[in-house]
């Protein structure tokens, strides 16, 4: 018979084992709900350093206001109000390459650079700013963006951006990933031809591949952080909805075109 | 032109506001991840006590190893790895009315059982049992089961409820909604019949009732909570998977049997 | 070990096998997408004027311009374009109690009122009228709402009611289902003191319950129509996009509050 | 203020227009459900023969028994039983690059390949061939699979393919996708050194190219086609469950092993 293996949990008639702790005696009321996501994934505590930086991730990542996909939660609360489900799922969906995924791609990217190095990382800023401007000539001659430059609201700079490396560096976390990411900051200009802000997701995929978590799953963290603005959403959304406008204002204002035969 | 009213986030060039709070400047670092998650949903930032009762509950409810919604979200991420968000969401829409649902209706069933009581709340154990005992009553006369009771694993005890009563206790928030699950606890077996357990998913509800969190949502913390649960079993699918390996499971013992005409 | 039955499909090295029919030998090229559909959930094979009826329902329900759930779906698509799958499933997730709900909840009101007759079904319209007269005035006196009844848009007549009932006549489809939805629309006036159309959504949902189809899944089948017509969205969201615009209108309109505490 | 063109649906008070036509009056009874999702998608009416090919196509891919995908949306509708949509919809989202992908990744691997032919297509066999020749030995070298070789339960020939060229040679709709797909067939093992069959999910990738649909959209078939198989799967489970016995069978064949810190 075909067993199933997992570290994560199992249970009896009188104890549940979560991460090989007893899930009532050692976690409830000593572990912090931030802490545990850490945890499960990563399949280690983090130390409480570890914790503040992830958690000041999570924070930044939470909400955006009216992003698309707190919009899609909305309206799908609005069809399907008996399914909070269904709205939390429809609002992460969107959570894709384009509005969610600079975190991971971000995270990637300077791990992927990272990996490449021949020999020792850097030590100091010069050996980051060489680095640095050898990935992003690759990527502009590859005519690829580089994850993390640019917002389109925070032009000159995202206020994310500077607080969560202050938090780093007080946390002693300020690793390789952040390091090389400030780097790509200072010596872009003269690559690219123009400034542009180090962005908020991005930043934070590089706070957490420096806390050593996995680069494939840095998505997870930015949709974990976005359940619970969407919750935020869904409540608003119950005490003071905003779905059946955005509805009416999107038919109401539909223009009717002929077939265009693909 | 219509307007759409929030209070949860906007953002200029230089600043993001989230709650009314300058997100980089006041919440970074200094909020952890499941306060704000409370303060999300219920416009007011939580007490510190009201985080420890919270993040308990969160803790409680993240993870119960393979559940029907954890074996689900594997299998999505076996046919689609491209996408975390759709395992991630295919294992939410589990959370209904079987699996994650008692905790909210749990909160409900109490919530309702005392927003019906003519005149002032109960202030000592006899008055709750009074009431628990008609509520109990009630419910069994017309065929419903008291939501809370009873667990197919934990058949004696629950290990979670105790402990989320003893931390709800040591920080002042073991309130009516709590007191009148444990009346229920105390008074059932004299009007069932039997002697069942005060599961886990049911003292959340009472907890985050107790919190006064809006109990239309109580299932929104239950998605949460196992948010943070499905990304430890897809961080651990993308380790050791077992996906395949369920398939194959079912697939290989697969029997034919002919159509039935409804 | 645990064996799953199933009399859907099998396949062998040479073989697949589909409602116990050879999928490409007998299948491919013999039998429609709709018909399979209807076998594929009744597990008997429709018969031509079955399948017309059946057709003309999915016609019916496959689109209704920008709807929430559309627009939902074009959100997502525009934050993840990567994943159409995510995209249709979170236009699927709204199909529930408000907007996709009526032709279950009108298919399963016939069907009710049918099953407490006691004795055999009316065969005249007066008998009809009889019935439909004393549910209307039950779901009246318990202040229900009578499903299939009603329309934001078509208040006078919804253009699909009299043809749904027009093909079901010709196919000799039209049964105790749609006869009582009939009978409803003439007496409801003198019941609820107001004159209201039969929507196109309870039509379907009366053919639907008069094919044999079980009530339950009559949802099912307006997802499956509404597939088709997210699909025609989302094919038109990559040539001509609106989400962009639906997400710009939102947002720009967007008007802070003060948090107002649960 | 912004509008938002459509060229799908509009109505008024007493009219329902889809893709130009009236609804109830030239759609409804008149046009197959297939032949209304091809148009929905292509914005243009298909020929008789199209459709024959294309619902073919729908049903060669409606269902293919316990897949991942089917067991996925049975376990939620274990857990969920009262939204039938969030089953449905967690099925769809394993409709990502393992499963059902390979329609959508052959049709553009054909399509992609024939774009780049400089000057006319090949007209005979001879032609094709040398095409077919030139690009599986372009992947070979970039260690990429071709896409539509192989099945790993039909491992000779997957009786699918050569019904679908049949019927689209009837319909005279066997074009150049198609042609080079069978070229292919015919020249891999040359190239790669052992024989494959061309498989199902492949040869439908192929004909809907050769039908004009846009190869960006191609998965939506594949999603479409399978929303009706796990209508089926859910009909059946709502019979005769098996999700509970899935569920059991992972569970207690849990084996608990030491977290392994990432």
């Amino acid at each position: 018979m075909t067993s199933f293996p997992t570290s994560i949990g199992t249970s009896d008639a009188s104890t549940i084992r979560l991460l090989g702790q007893d899930l009532a005696a050692d976690l409830m009321g000593h572990v912090g709900f931030g802490e545990l996501a850490f945890w499960l994934v990563a399949q280690r505590r983090p130390t409480p350093s570890e914790v503040r930086v992830f958690e000041a991730v999570l924070v930044a990542l939470a909400d955006h206001g009216f992003t698309p996909t707190a919009i899609a939660a909305r309206l799908t609360y609005l069809s399907a109000p008996e399914s909070l489900q269904g709205a939390l799922a429809a609002g992460l969906l969107g959570g894709g390459s384009r509005f969610l995924g600079v975190t991971e791609d971000c995270g990637r990217f300077l791990a992927d650079t990272l990996a490449a190095v021949d020999g020792p990382l850097p030590t100091d800023d010069a050996g980051f700013d060489d680095l640095a401007r050898d990935a992003v000539s690759v990527a502009r001659s590859a005519r690829r963006l580089v994850p993390g430059l640019g917002h389109p609201v925070h032009k000159t700079e995202d206020p994310r951006t500077p607080v969560l490396i202050r938090i780093a560096e007080e946390e002693k976390l300020r690793g390789p990933h952040l390091r090389l990411f400030e780097a790509i900051g200072r010596v872009h200009p003269e690559v690219l031809g123009r400034t542009l802000p180090l962005n908020g997701a991005g930043v934070c995929g590089a706070a957490l591949a420096d806390l050593g978590l996995p680069v494939d799953l840095l998505r997870g963290f930015a949709l974990l952080a976005r359940a619970a603005g969407l919750l935020g959403h869904l409540a608003e959304e119950r005490r003071t909805p905003i779905g059946m406008d955005v509805y009416l204002t999107v038919d109401r204002n539909a223009t009717y075109t002929t077939p265009d035969p693909s």
